[in-house]
């Protein structure tokens, strides 16, 4: 909590050097923060409410943040220092139109943002400053994706000759490395979901492991025959029990392509001696894989085509995310009529490696389109924005994060009756907004109708001229 | 130096946990460093030397760090730095390829790069983080070009109502944020030249005081007739001499059109009665506000137009400060062939915003071309790459500027003769550079043939694919 206030003085400052002379002139005395929970254990649905009272300016009272719950309390600062303004000309922080008196809550419980790791890595500065950003806004999961086909960036110590497929000797992060990011972000309120994508996506495992490849010439999705290849998924877990604490760790199981099962000889062999086919084995292996995270204490989050796929046979304990369905198109509403969890990412809307996809498709896009039976709406936990990482490395995933994702964030944070019917109600506040993310060091495009735009032209923040040239995304 | 030293071992990590128990086996103890001189001021021309000499791995003793200066000595923790790798197997800190002994000093005494807060305003974090990448590069004078026609953002306290000329009441900088920028960079060996661009590129000026306009109609360059400008001008300075300690102030005098002058009633009568056109007027415009500076102890800078224009008339305490003239055409040579010093920013290679100028333009460009005689050579102080801020902002700021910059940053600190004759001697250490920038969190794009690029598909740091698509500068 010292370390949330601390931060919270470096934001409101923004750089700029106080008069410490007029610290009691006419100004607040100070926050009296109340915490009811000693516990500041961060999991999943944990109380994030927050009340904050700020008298007028000139009382020289205190302001007042009542939170169950440290991390509610976070969000209170949080809110704080966004009402905070730096007074150039007496040099103090000003508290804009005081009094306030706001009561506040999510609407959502997971409100994440999807980092990839293995289409490029990315440094271990890159991923804290998309966290500080994140708590800005009130998210409060990062989904990292951390492995893919491209490469196997991170350390597995059950398996150590995993991160042979890194892409080089540098591009690694070691379990320590993991803890301290998991560590970085719980500070902040925030949860991290690990993912390995399995079984397709997975061909970076075989670099280290080759005998989890079909053959060599074949190489994904993972051998489904093979009894090592589930021994690895279970290292791989336990390992991540040891660090990565959220309450739910993610399978993927997306995109999977079963060819290499019925061409390789052996697995061919396999699925005629278990009388299956491929998109049986897929079931088997996606089943298999869940029942090895359960006893490893996790719950798990899969993507939506294993729902589509073999719905009814996934665990209860399973939250179906939503990509390629269209908001509203079914899937969401069939998988929670079905009594299934889902998370929200519909890639025309929520994908963020998208540069066509507006900041106002980013805010109107509501995960309870088409969702009107309250026990189902209650299983729809939130939403997740997606920066897929073909195109996104250090030099530019700031910019293409940022504003859009804020524009979800307000959409995933705010009661549905509160939010604005129209864009134009958003546009000022989120620029705006934009302006005070570059003032603390976030490197946020303009508010165009492209993601990652720049300046068109000299002028303020506050009224930026922006490009309409579509970029090559 | 501790602050220096403390950032080293940050940089060295770069994030990654370090196993303590193992920091005695066949490792350095540590590193000596002796530093000469006991003052500790940073002034242009001070000796930048440093030899370094690193002993084998394994050998359990000190390397050594020799300098004269503080300065010379962060130069060489910045070299040790960059010889350092995190190894991800035993999760220590490798020098790599030891033993070294180097002895280096810079060729060129002055290594700028100029940023621009009057086309948009950059919020400190974001310069600050500019000086950070300056010290990696060696890079030794950040050029503020401060105010310009479209905003006015420093706070002058000598005439208050001037910043009346920023974007908004958020975009400004106090003197007290002024003088931060100087020491933060003088902590990492980097001087501020603070620039006022005049008697053009001055129109902001007025939105505080009209008086400084010609007419309300007709608003630049600055009144050459009314004594109160030059009043306005030697407050600046004055305000600025407390702040601003190094050697050279800028005061511009680029892209002066003299026909606000020569219409305006009142001028036009001045100009009469001083028997002046609008060329003499500008002549004696820049030679007053020379004298103005000198009298606060300041030598001073200026745009190449006012030596070509009327160099004879110039203080023998001018650095011309080239950006026209392409490299090796002349203007250089005239210049330093009558004695005044030179600065080079020749635009067609060494202007950051122009995306299509190649990172190869910005390596090969030689400030010393067709200046043969070592006396006139030396008058070349060096050189300096210039990001103008039109469509540069916040959120591009770092990855247009880099690695661009990293190329004439290594022509301007090594020896001619140790240079690289081809850019394909360079391509492979300049994309490494790169990789090490985004591992330190600074946004570098991919090496690339135009600015600001981005990945065009996935694949390692190390050998990063790009697009060649044309971006809208």
């Amino acid at each position: 909590m010292k370390g949330g206030f601390l931060r919270l003085l470096d934001l409101v400052e923004a750089g700029h050097a106080i008069d410490a002379s007029k610290n009691n002139v006419g100004l607040l005395k100070g926050l009296h923060i109340v915490i009811s929970s000693p516990d500041d254990t961060l999991q999943y649905g944990i109380d994030e409410s927050y009340d904050l009272y700020i008298p007028s300016n000139g009382d020289s009272v205190y302001a007042h943040l009542k939170a169950q719950t440290v991390y509610g309390a976070l969000h209170g600062l949080q809110t704080f220092s966004q009402l905070c303004r730096f007074n150039f000309i007496t040099k103090t922080i000003e508290l804009q139109r005081a009094p306030w008196s706001i009561a506040d809550e999510p609407r959502f419980s997971y409100r994440g943002l999807l980092i990839d790791t293995s289409r490029h890595y990315l440094p271990l500065p890159t991923i804290k400053k998309v966290i500080d950003a994140m708590a800005y806004t009130k998210l409060n999961v990062l989904h990292w994706h951390i492995v893919d086909t491209q490469s196997f960036p991170l350390e597995i110590p059950s398996y150590p000759k995993l991160w042979n497929g890194a892409y080089s000797g540098a591009e690694r992060y070691t379990m320590a490395d993991a803890a301290g990011i998991v560590d970085y972000a719980r500070r902040r309120g925030i949860n991290i979901l690990a993912e390995i994508d399995i079984p397709g996506h997975a061909l970076s495992w075989g670099i280290g492991y080759p005998q989890l490849w079909p053959s060599p010439s074949c190489q994904q999705p993972l051998d489904v025959s093979n009894e090592f290849t589930f021994q690895v998924i279970d290292g791989i877990l336990s390992d991540f029990s040891k660090v990565f604490n959220f309450k739910f760790v993610h399978l993927g199981g997306d995109e999977v392509n079963g060819s290499c099962w019925e061409t390789t000889p052996h697995i061919k062999d396999w699925l005629h001696k278990h009388q299956m086919n491929a998109s049986e084995a897929y079931e088997y292996f996606v089943l298999r894989a869940q029942e090895i995270a359960l006893s490893h204490g996790y719950e798990i989050v899969n993507w939506e085509e294993t729902f589509r796929n073999f719905g009814s046979k996934l665990s209860p304990k399973t939250v179906v995310h939503n990509w390629l369905d269209r908001v509203g198109g079914g899937l969401v509403q069939k998988a929670v009529a079905q009594g299934l969890r889902c998370i929200v990412s519909n890639q025309e809307n929520w994908y963020l490696d998208h540069l066509d996809a507006t900041w106002t498709q980013f805010h109107m896009n509501e995960p309870l389109t088409n969702i009107t039976n309250p026990d189902h709406q209650k299983l729809v936990l939130g939403g997740e924005v997606c920066i897929w990482g073909e195109t996104i490395d250090a030099s530019d995933i700031e910019q293409t994060i940022w504003p859009r994702a804020a524009a979800a964030a307000e959409r995933m944070w705010t009661p549905l009756d509160q939010l604005a019917r129209h864009p134009r109600e958003v546009r000022g506040r989120l620029s705006r907004f934009r302006c005070l993310l570059n003032q603390r060091g976030v490197a946020a495009a303009p508010l165009s109708w492209l993601g990652r735009d720049v300046p068109a032209g000299p002028g303020s923040c506050y009224n930026q001229l922006y490009n309409y040239i579509v970029q090559k995304k």
